[in-house]
């Protein structure tokens, strides 16, 4: 079976590695001794971008895997599942 | 004059150092097709990590340069500079 | 056609009078001039109570409206509607 | 000794009001069977103001007793008490 994210991958990988970027790109910031309020805004920036990822997965997960249970009868444990997923992105 | 961080420094960059490793590892786990709901979970891991990183950095912001600031009779900027930088963390 | 929320409803409406008389004793908390931290610790517990109903809410709401979307091949626009939603308490 | 947000009191009781009355819509809305999705787009509204209404407490806090803690020497505990505050919101 495919993951729900199959179609999205490259995408996914590409904004990761741009964050993995921007986590190497604030260290620099740190050793530079920059002025801590722009290292917090970088610092932001970047988890503004982990979201965004998380929001796509989250879109690709629901579309295929969640749809698939859902029409396969087996809905119930893959919202059960979705939903323990959103309470840690909710935190 | 020395950044808020000055001591706390090898700390953050610690921090920082193992966030990259995560998102490094969350790239592998697509590149696996690993299951969506394990990657979720890793992403909001590492959010959480970010999080702890960035209020770390508040706090030395708030002890070095807001205190001085304050002492200094030019706490009014620092304060409102602070307050932008949690918008931006509480959006 | 029901709402999704229709047999968690009474639950849901337990859960917001709650919030509400949450919001009313933090407005006492300022007219009796309580200090601020107190303050603070009660809206933050206001604001998890909100996060609690909100996903109450999104997990009925995918169990219901966005199952029969799904199941009847409209799930398209219902995903695309969940994840604007999503999107706007991720922020 | 006043609380820090003296002078903002009446914006912050004018705040709160109009979320109490905003979550007395929400229930309104629940009654009525209203679509899950305006409900929920209403909750992430009332969920923005409650986080403005803290930030601005937490703004009248740290221009009024975190300055005086600092300047009168007592800045540690107030500057702990404050990040303790700040990682529930970031939570």
């Amino acid at each position: 079976m495919t993951v729900g994210y199959a179609e999205d991958k490259q995408n996914l990988l590409r904004r990761l590695r741009r964050v993995e970027g921007q986590v190497r790109g604030i260290q620099r910031m740190l050793e530079e001794d920059r002025y801590c309020v722009d290292v917090l805004i970088q610092l932001a920036a970047v988890r503004a971008a982990l979201d965004k990822v998380g929001l796509a997965l989250i879109e690709d997960h629901t579309r295929g895997c969640v749809r698939n249970a859902l029409v396969n009868n087996q809905g119930d444990e893959a919202i059960d599942e979705l939903m323990d997923v959103l309470a840690q992105f909710l935190k």
